[in-house]
């Protein structure tokens, strides 16, 4: 079904520079734009991340089960700055806490001595085959009013980490790709992102590529600031990386880079899925910005030259779900496949395939580029919802057969589902069913 | 037809490191691996390149119209080395000269003062609509004694400069990629790479991509050896560039580096089209390592990741011939397209269509890994000619709207075309013809 209902479709604004939003915390040199991220493969390490302007001050992160002062352990990171154009950027601090239990309330704070400011996150449980968990899943954010509704919808939902499928901050939407604005929205989302971990996948918009100034390393802000655990996986780029967090496996790749066969990013790809033990974690979840399956007119095959090279690894290994982001709406299909052209059979046509993953576009949080409200018609025979508006996704896992997908318009309140389906698991579903 | 000539399909064996074929030349630090290739985009200018052993040397290049000691004028390059796992090169110097006149016989001079080494080069003709110009053709070489027979089969042809499609030394076939057959291979090329000209593509054997060893940075030796004139097109890599050359526009691709949209090799590769000016380069020519069409079963539908994505703007800008390596045999398609395909329409099945290119895969330049004398059957109706046999292309072109390629089986003596078609120019032919 497309839904009808209407929302209106002008680009949204971005939020002004001065806006409360991005005020910069209290206390000279204070921590901003705190940021954390899973720091290994098992689950048990995370990345903390912030940044400070006036001087480096130290890396240091106090951390323990309890809250105040009477901290019992800290880790020390490194912190470094990058140019951009007639851009510098404030210390970036990067700090990676080891050997945390699962399961458990950390606080930590930062900037002690100077400006100190406490947090806190609660680490993945062990996985075992029926640990429920749930992601939220965000693509295409920026820092709009839109955005704004969407970041708190999802804070006010249950999403326990958050699958973030590209496209940050739309900084490359100002001259020289203003990184000012990348600044903005390290403190924007400083409210979910220093509570729980966004599992980072690279868009488009963090390639800040301006080769006409010189600027020709590609996603130089965005590996500068938002670190992954890629050495786990034996990767050799922050771009592509995998790691368990619960009950699932997520691996996320990138679209813009290359992956060819032979290619760094195709090797690592085939041994990640040979790596995933479905019993240990029964879900297995791929993030990838440029979406496979999209019916919108926007960015509308765009995809195709990754699905062609990678889809039947996917379908072989039984991905339960993709998240793509990308394409400024929501769409969700049934599970598909089209894997069987041979160039002269004319078997070309997406089928519907229970073994098969469901692919869901969830580019729709609200960013400054505005809604895709065109979709080709009619509505193809893969995709089950498509709607374009501004909202977020949760992935509710109940047990390793069974999850719940829901997708929460902005308009609504928060707990009101614009679309749902129940998720079967690929490889244990059809086990048990068959 | 797919040719019933029959010919020992067994592995080929390299040539021994101590055959002549490698030797390396007589006297004190005297330069080898000598090569040069186009160093601008319109034709006036040469990269020369060389290595020396004993010491730095200078990387003096003295050149002029006429031979022996009366030179007019010097150019001063660079040189350094580079180091892969337990091996480090020798110098390798680069030196561009420019500012040279169209269609002129230079020579030039290296190892002045030691052990001076003296060559030849003829420039390109400056393009006319009906400049005639004729380009060698050759894919995965390698260095083996079929190698060998390709090469001097070459080298006895009409050919002014060569177009080279991809995989060159087969150094990954020895452990820790051997680069020292990156060195003989050098050597081996030189009687031909050192007179004229050879148009570098990338391949996969030039990734060279060894994390295990902690060699991750993908095409290192083949960047330090064979330097590309990338920046006249304002390409940020080596990888990818293209150049004028008497009456073609040569636009080289890199399968093994990122093409998607908005990448910087899809950015390029736009404008690269856009500016070809076919009434001044009546002829648009490809070069990409693995080849889109291709109905041997070595590396089946490898080429559709890049195909998918590139293909409309070759048949848009009317490209009149792609050639690729890769598969280790030799097939030449009729003019075909598949750019029909929108998802659900099925539109998928290659079609003849004069206006589009016609494809050549000569990856049978005859190295180590042998022949792929395996093709999918039937012989598919986009496919005019295939054959799993060792040889060389050469592309004759006559005027403005015809041009001869033609085939040569190393069993055969150079003047034997195993193969031939006449191409016609997509953009000129149907012009006049209309
Ligand atoms: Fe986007
Ligand atoms: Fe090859
Ligand atoms: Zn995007
Ligand atoms: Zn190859």
């Amino acid at each position: 079904i497309t839904s009808r209902y209407m929302r209106r479709l002008a680009a949204s604004t971005d939020i002004p520079e001065d806006s409360p939003y991005f005020k910069v915390p209290e206390g000279f040199n204070a921590p901003q734009q705190v940021h954390i991220t899973q720091g290994d493969y098992e689950g048990n390490a995370v990345i903390v991340s912030w940044v400070t302007t006036e001087e480096p001050g130290d890396s240091k992160v106090y951390y323990g089960k309890e809250p105040g002062s009477n901290y019992t352990d800290y880790v020390v990171g490194t912190a470094g700055t990058y140019s951009f154009y007639n851009y510098t950027s404030g210390f970036i601090h990067h700090s990676t806490i080891s050997g945390l239990e699962f399961n458990t309330k950390y606080y930590y704070t930062l900037g002690a001595g100077q400006s100190p400011r406490e947090f806190w996150f609660v680490t993945p449980p062990e996985s075992e085959l029926d640990t429920p968990y749930t992601f939220g899943v965000i693509g295409d954010l920026g820092q709009t009013f839109d955005s704004l509704s969407t970041l708190q919808h999802y804070m006010n939902s249950s999403g326990q980490s958050l699958l973030y499928v590209g496209d940050l901050s739309y900084a490359d939407n100002y001259p020289f790709d203003n990184n000012v604005r990348w600044d903005t929205w390290g403190r924007f989302v400083e409210p979910s992102t220093a509570y729980q971990p966004w599992i980072w996948t690279a868009g488009n918009h963090e390639l800040d590529y301006i080769p006409e100034v010189g600027e020709t390393e590609p996603f130089k802000p965005f590996t500068h600031r938002y670190l992954t655990p890629y050495k786990a996986t034996n990767s050799t780029s922050q771009l592509w990386y995998s790691i368990k967090r619960g009950p699932a496996t997520i691996i996320v790749l990138s679209s813009y880079s290359a992956y060819g066969k032979y290619t760094p990013q195709y090797k690592w790809f085939l041994n990640a899925l040979a790596a995933v033990d479905r019993s240990v974690t029964p879900w297995l979840i791929v993030l990838v910005h440029s979406p496979w399956y999209n019916s919108n007119t926007y960015h509308y095959m765009e995809g195709e030259t990754m699905r062609v090279i990678f889809e039947p690894f996917i379908v072989q290994y039984k991905v339960d779900i993709v998240f793509a982001g990308h394409v400024h709406a929501y769409e969700r299909t049934y599970p598909v496949s089209n894997v069987k052209y041979d160039i002269v059979n004319a078997l070309c046509t997406p089928e519907k395939n229970e073994t098969a993953p469901v692919y869901v576009v969830i580019g729709d949080g609200g960013n400054i580029e505005g809604l895709a409200g065109v979709y080709t018609q009619p509505q193809p025979a893969y995709s089950a919802f498509r709607e374009a508006s501004f909202g977020h996704g949760l992935f509710e896992i109940y047990n390793h057969t069974h999850a719940y997908f829901t997708w929460h318009r902005n308009q609504d309140g928060e707990k009101v589902a614009a679309d749902s389906a129940i998720i079967l698991n690929k490889y244990w579903y059809s086990a048990t069913s068959a």
